[in-house]
């Protein structure tokens, strides 16, 4: 279950490897989710195992080792903040779950896996989101370090990325809202900058920082949020089932192509893209500390020529 | 949405009226619940009215009721009392959605109304679901007055009854494990007892109770649970549609009837609730308060001639 994998989106960029720090912590990432993930199946061994195997299937852990990365340059990797990246990775996994389900984009395949629902049935999939989510909370609640009143915070940041204003309403959105650039774009700021938004805005309360150096990383996390998610609607046309591991062109049942693609031309959608790229530069650069790192991650995952 | 609903399990005691001081803290909660689903539409309009209809729909608030009922006469209900209610309420509204699912039982009426895959679609009532639960760890995570670590520590309370080990568990077995009259007592306790203990929980956590007192309404809990659904239990098989105002005998597809009563005949079934009924008394009578108003109220809606 814990193979290396490539740092790539969709697999089509098979060749390029992670910076070394961000290896070391996706790895550390991955063991901890191990540990979670025996809880899981120990506490409930049909829904945990079902818990398990989702969170445990191949992937890049984006959002976790962003966190890692970031939180050493601004103040240090403590125990709170890889219980905070768990935390993103839980949730980015029931995330998944939901998408996948026969009621949202009906996908069968996932990392080159059958689908939760496919591999436990629809009902233990839906429970077993639900319990990640969940999980999620309770990792946040309970982590050793922090003063209670920071994770009350961080539950409260964590919240508000999920519900009504969150992920919750990215899908929604995404499932039922007319289709406009302007409506891709929001969809693309609850589905995906909401999440990295969140890891943040946490690493920024575990580690105090002040509104401004918040502001700082929120603004990165909104533009990386619409690159990330531009790119994928992009490599999603581009690829085949094959090679990305995964349905294509089902969500949501566009018709040229999801998301972006929905509502845009590729080379529209690439100009689009490399805006974004261009956006990314200067967030990056108006941070506070040396991002060289993290950077050099960043354009790991999206180059600033996806062609 | 708030007319007067009488204090019955599946309408089947319509003359009985609840004693003041639960009527009051009802409506209490009802409010407080109707300024939060205002938000959720405020937030995001079509996911948020499905939201809101769940949770607005007529009940009988129980799980708050009761919270109110014990904080009242342990410490007081305090503002952040009354949110820790609100939270339980918009859990067990999630949990009604998500059991009705057509990949679950599968109920289109619930509470005489459409059940909210009927009226928003499945993709949206699943997203609904997730969302609540969302809200109700934020509430908890920001109500004004506990110290965060205590409030840290509600969340806490809250995810283990949610999670592998709690609502979402205990869903599960309901649908997938082999009844025997263990399995039917194990599911009672988690999806119904677990939600009770969770707020009696929370109630000494936010009044500060030691171990002593928050073990006595911790087994008031796990009895009021199996009595509860016991009692649900048998008014599903005696009751019909119209009169239950929901789907009966369609939970999990259960043969002669469901819980309980898949597991036993309809007189052991009774003796069963009975033995539990004579339980919760040496349970009330075991608390370190005068219960009288408690008790009540919660023989108003668990008789001990349920006939």
């Amino acid at each position: 279950m814990r193979e290396f994998i490539q740092p790539t989106i969709g697999g089509l960029d098979p060749g390029r490897r992670l910076p070394q720090g961000a290896a070391a912590y996706r790895a550390r990432i991955g063991d901890q989710l191990a540990g979670i993930c025996a809880g899981f199946s120990a506490r409930a061994p049909d829904l945990g195992t079902a818990m398990a195997e989702a969170v445990m299937a191949p992937g890049k852990r984006f959002r976790g080792t962003l966190m890692l990365l970031v939180a050493a340059r601004t103040g240090g990797v403590t125990r709170a903040v890889t219980d905070a990246a768990v935390a993103l990775e839980l949730i980015h996994a029931a995330s998944l779950i939901i998408d996948d389900l026969p009621a949202m984009d009906g996908a069968t395949l996932r990392r080159g896996r059958p689908t939760t629902h496919v591999a436990h049935g629809e009902s233990r999939a839906i429970l077993a989101g639900i319990a990640l989510v969940s999980e999620a909370f309770r990792l946040l609640a309970v982590t050793p370090g922090p003063e209670g009143e920071v994770r009350a915070r961080t539950v409260a940041i964590l919240a508000e990325c999920v519900g009504p204003a969150g992920l919750c309403a990215g899908q929604d959105m995404d499932l039922h809202a007319p289709k406009t650039l302007h409506s891709v774009t929001r969809e693309q700021d609850l589905k995906t900058g909401a999440l990295f938004a969140a890891g943040f805005r946490i690493i920024a309360a575990l580690q105090g920082h002040g509104a401004e150096r918040t502001e700082a990383l929120v603004v990165l996390s909104w533009i990386l949020g619409r690159a990330f998610q531009s790119l994928d609607d992009l490599r999603d046309v581009a690829g085949s089932a094959e090679l990305l591991g995964k349905d294509t062109g089902l969500d949501a049942g566009h018709g040229a192509g999801k998301g972006l693609l929905a509502v845009s031309r590729y080379d529209e959608a690439l100009a689009h893209y490399r805006r974004l790229s261009a956006a990314l530069d200067d967030a990056l650069g108006a941070l506070w500390f040396d991002s060289g790192e993290l950077t050099d991650y960043i354009r790991a995952i999206l180059p600033h020529d996806p062609a």
